[in-house]
């Protein structure tokens, strides 16, 4: 068998196809992902498809996503599926709900913070985790360090909602604080890693959270059968890149589509132009994907196993949290509507097929979520 | 086998007794219950002890909730049993929620409401039913009699909010209003029901309304198995048997508590006092609970089955909706955390114990709901 020759143009689809071929163990120079190199996955300079293939890590499978259900299995909850019939007719499909707002701290990230923490070794364990977030993440790291004795870290900008911060300490994390405006994130972060060997975890790029957050299309599909079309909110696309690896393994057929806000359409641009794409922060309410790039890691998946990137505006989130409000009874938070906001606006296209939609927090603040909804 | 002496006075004991000698088929002269006697059931005079036992209809058994459970399948949702680790530790004890506010129509009312169809025979299914209320029953009943194409007839006070007219004409009915402060409501269901020989279901006493909502609790113990404990709304009553039912049959050694508004106790007054007590109307936010007295069915079998009836104040109400909406996710209406509210009260002594809770309903305006739990 001899090597094909490298092309003169590095593209995402030859690298693809080279780790296809040599299986990604095998691919050359890949950035080892395990338990002791927790650091590097802070490094997410590498972007663009011109890079050399040494730089490109080792994508996780689906074989990932398997070892990672039996990790949560008994710690993180099965989520229901809902239907709406309403909403059957308003599309003319059948629409599978994946109910991950009752999830454990509310949202899906769960799934991955204790998939990623459960793989430590004895010295990460002592020495403890670190985070950077003030959302869901945050609190799915803190309930996993408690719940596995891991000491936990969360560093918050100290103008975060005092309810956040007070739901992170409530799970048992030391939560630190820094001005934004005055100092460097990555510099504390560096630094507590260095002092204390703490291990950071990101909340997307990384294959344990990749393969946790795909725990939950493997339960959906599981439980209501083969798809022909699956919508997922897209972030920093760690769960987007999740459900994709399971969804291919298991409804090799279903359309797969990513759903981000409107104003920050920075994972639609990169999945067109076939590089990763930078923006600002976008302003949106959906705060969880406020995010201004996509991973090195989920962008390839991203690129590879995704059909399409749609975006949904804040007006159509609002009308989603209120159907989800007044005719399915549930709290879902902005971000947690994306993905039903994109299956809405697909409408006819989605005639008689039989539709996954994740829904994906809960984690709105009562009184922010009666200021959009409430009349 | 000789007949027992008939007491000087008639007790319910005493009734309960003879019907378990005799069988309910062959209590003497009970009232047909059948399917072309409809119209009986509008009768709630008689309440008292003391009157005689031909008056006493039969009531409803397990096999009928298990006959229910048959013909609700595959339309009725088997509702998810959600858990809260918070409540769980605020308590010390397992709380399993039985998620009834995710049920069609948005509470378990559809559950009786399709039973007590189900059995209409050609004649009735023909003419059509008919409802009085402005609340879920008439949902139930609605959207029932349009999924068995049976023709469905509503009479609802014109002052109702015009979103639940304009709900249950959306389920197909027929909605006839009229004034409440001078039209007799009684007089329009005789007209009806001589004019088109409509068949009237109301909401709670009738023996297979009972039966239907006892499928929720049969469900719910299925799942989680045997319970020390559950805590079931109370207004009509029709829930609460139906509940004490299936967990007497199932769950034997479960103690059963029956939970209503502060405002409006006549059920806890006739639970001890053993005669059915008639308030005036309650004013409460438990606006499913505003009953004025328990059924002539629904009493005898809570006055035999259930433990105990607790109270629980509007201030309770809001503030296991804020828990419900801020912790778990979902939207629960005010008659529907009497349960947990009851539960919460309850606290030490059910440490330890593997407690059942009946959410019984979501259907609160959106509007409404932020009023009460918005900051």
């Amino acid at each position: 068998m001899t090597e094909p020759k490298k092309p003169e143009k590095i593209t995402l689809e030859w690298i693809i196809s080279e780790m296809e071929r040599l299986g990604p163990e095998n691919a050359p120079e890949t950035v080892d992902w395990g338990p002791d190199r927790g650091e590097e996955i802070i490094d997410d300079e590498y972007s663009t498809l011109d890079k050399e293939i040494f730089s490109m890590p080792n994508l996780p499978t689906y074989e990932d996503v398997l070892a990672a259900a039996g990790r949560i299995e008994g710690h993180a909850h099965r989520t229901p599926v809902l239907r709406s019939r309403t909403i059957d007719r308003e599309i003319g499909a059948e629409i599978f709900f994946k109910a991950e707002n009752f999830q454990r701290v509310g949202a899906f990230k769960f799934r991955g913070a204790f998939n990623a923490l459960s793989r430590f070794d004895e010295r990460q364990r002592k020495a403890g985790v670190l985070a950077f977030s003030s959302g869901n993440h945050a609190q799915g790291i803190a309930l996993s360090a408690s719940l596995l004795g891991i000491p936990a870290t969360i560093v918050m900008p100290e103008d975060a909602p005092a309810s956040k911060i007070a739901a992170t300490r409530g799970y048992g994390a030391t939560v630190v604080t820094f001005d934004r405006y005055k100092e460097d994130r990555d510099a504390i972060a560096q630094r507590l890693a260095e002092e204390q060997g703490l291990t950071l975890i990101p909340p997307y790029d990384h294959p344990d959270i990749i393969a946790g957050q795909g725990t939950a299309v493997k339960e959906l599909i599981e439980e209501v059968g083969e798809l022909d079309a699956l919508f997922v909110c897209l972030g920093g696309g760690g769960l987007l890149s999740g459900s994709a690896l399971a969804a291919r393994a298991l409804a090799p057929q279903c359309k797969i589509y990513g759903v981000e806000p409107e104003a920050g359409n920075d994972g639609q641009q990169s999945f067109r132009s076939g590089e990763i794409v930078r923006i600002a922060t976008p302003k949106t309410i959906a705060d969880g994907a406020q995010t201004t790039s996509l991973g090195n890691l989920t962008f390839p998946i991203i690129r590879r196993d995704v059909d399409d990137i749609l975006t949904a505006s804040d007006d159509a989130l609002v009308e989603a949290m209120r159907f989800f409000a007044s005719r399915m009874k549930m709290i879902v938070e902005p971000t947690g509507c994306l993905a039903f906001a994109g299956a809405r606006q697909f409408g006819p296209q989605l005639k008689g097929q039989r539709v996954g939609v994740i829904v994906t927090g809960g984690n709105v603040d009562l009184g922010q979520f009666c200021a959009l909804v409430g009349q």
